[in-house]
């Protein structure tokens, strides 16, 4: 997903969306959809209430939106293992690493991955998210290719490791496609 | 690190050692030391209290042993990176994953995922040994190499994703050895 394919956007500070679904994520996942109330959302998110329910409506249209996310994410990299596998491992290397590295949707990663790893039930949504976007042949050299990006996705925004963090972009799908498309090779072997 | 090289474990039950120190774990991640008792360990833990004084003295000597546990585990990677680099990919891989095989050592490393990932200073503890860890030239290559290896554990022991949980460790080993290696290689080049 590159910065230009984000559609469905509503007008306004793209930011304030963002801050806004990052913060209710990681108050949900710390204190579960009931106890969680707009104000605290707002609280954490530094914005008026008035303006979650213009940019969201209510509290359960707000959980839906960040139910739908990771979905939306893996179909960027699922959109890319799609077409000829010569080319996938640096198609799926930029889409996913591509993801991250947008700024906008950088905060909603980095909540949904922090508050997965230390809740149960984040974690049950993350495998469920996991299995259900890997199906069909080849899943497991799939699922190494996959655990290849999430390592890199975690050393270079989650704990910002400087020897990955600091390789520019380009440079850095250049030194991991390989890797990857090591892994699918092997699924075809 | 194999089953067999566990060196400097008191007699009694390894297990319970290990549950005092994975509930030690999370309690000071989410509370904190000052407010974390031994009486909250010792309950987590499903242990008497007297227990930990025998295992460990006190809550300080017992916070020192949580400090060293990251150290040790990536000493067994850093044992395995000595030697001839043709071999290196297989070595790391059977040392690292070897580590979060081990039945008594996986609870501790998942609380100390679990934990780091959600606080900001178990994020900045875990930066600190990852890159205390990978000094000296090839560093960005051997980053790469761990970040699949973390990569694997995650979706193998965390989020216990079927199609990476399932495959036999020597099978893990020879699938996943070949990308570290890979890695490794463009470091020397």
């Amino acid at each position: 997903m590159g910065t230009g394919q984000r559609t469905g956007r509503r007008p306004g500070n793209p930011d304030t969306r963002t801050q806004i679904l990052a913060a209710a994520q990681t108050l949900f996942a710390e204190k579960g959809f009931r106890t969680t109330t707009l104000r605290s959302i707002a609280d954490a998110a530094g914005v008026n209430v008035a303006l979650i329910s213009h940019y969201f409506g209510g509290k359960q249209q707000l959980f839906d939106a960040i139910q739908e996310f990771p979905s939306d994410v893996l179909r960027s990299v699922t959109d890319a293992i799609a077409g000829d596998s010569d080319g996938m491992g640096e198609r799926i290397t930029r889409a996913y690493l591509g993801v991250w590295e947008d700024e906008d949707l950088r905060p909603r990663l980095l909540a949904l991955v922090r508050s997965s790893a230390s809740e149960d039930a984040g974690l049950d949504r993350m495998r469920e998210v996991i299995t259900g976007a890997l199906v069909g042949d080849g899943h497991r050299q799939l699922s190494y290719a996959m655990a290849q990006l999430f390592g890199i996705a975690m050393l270079r925004y989650v704990t910002c490791v400087p020897a990955v963090a600091d390789v520019p972009f380009e440079q850095l799908v250049a030194d991991i496609a390989p890797a990857v498309q090591l892994h699918i090779n092997r699924a075809g072997a």
